[in-house]
């Protein structure tokens, strides 16, 4: 299984403002969306899973496939598309995925699963658009987990005049 | 007075691992004597101050010239080298900096300076030095402070192979 992560953030690391808000440019959300549909795969986060009821389902980034949410929760609320719950983890979604045939997942946050993604040894891949943004208490992309972890940087391209794309693989 | 962030970061914000240490590239570094040699005022924080205590006195990044520090110290270990401690903050290392003549400082950390600086809308411009790695627990950039500050990409460059220079401008 290839895992890419898929990530937007501030200059200074941070994913979303301290309100949880993720102000982020459209070529951002247009190229997060581009690249969902075109792996087919989706794992995310119970939480970034509930920010997503609250949004227009037209905002969702998997319609066409199946999304794997990590949850303990025995249910979650149905958002209209094809979701499958795993209480165990990174491991737990790489499993559900490849029952699927899937070979390439994206994970799309949040930072807890990023964080135990990276811990697991799981990430092959980072996609991180860094967009023209200095957050003073933002939540931060990776916490609550000692790893110092070797990347390769492969390119750079801009999504925007404001926006650019860093693109790294992950030394294993 | 213009005032300049010169920062090397991981790829989540994290401008020291959690142990302090900050293993960036050797280019990195030369490109950071270059431009602390070119502008030739430099402010820094007195941990930072400090942990040039433990460096050889060729890591000193500003020789030539004057160098304040922001404590709350009446005194500090000397280095050798010309430094001007100021108990008032960013505004006191700027009105030392205008006496001495300066029009433009770098101001090198660290991220108690950093935020305090962006705090008093005391910064012009930006140049972040990313290096591939993802540090769990790392040093955030910012902390403690509630600012979204909007910036403005202007350009990015390769140091090396494996570090880029984001350059950003903020608006004000």
């Amino acid at each position: 299984m290839k895992t890419y992560f898929y990530i937007a953030s501030s200059i200074n690391g941070c994913i979303a403002d301290k309100d949880g808000n993720t102000p982020w440019s459209d070529e951002d959300n247009a190229s997060f969306m581009a690249f969902c549909g075109k792996i087919g795969a989706v794992v995310m986060g119970r939480k970034t899973y509930e920010e997503y009821l609250t949004l227009p389902s037209s905002d969702w980034p998997n319609p066409e496939h199946t999304t794997v949410i990590l949850t303990s929760r025995p249910s979650l609320p149905p958002n209209g598309f094809k979701i499958i719950l795993t209480p165990d983890g990174p491991q737990g979604a790489v499993s559900v995925m490849s029952k699927l045939g899937k070979k390439e997942i994206v994970v799309a946050g949040g930072n807890q699963t990023w964080t135990s993604f990276m811990k697991e040894g799981l990430v092959d891949e980072i996609f991180l658009d860094i967009e023209p943004l200095a957050l003073g208490n933002g939540k931060a992309l990776f916490q609550g987990a000692d790893f110092n972890i070797q990347l390769e940087f492969l390119s750079s391209k801009p999504l925007s005049p404001q926006t650019l794309q860093l693109h790294y693989l992950v030394k294993k």
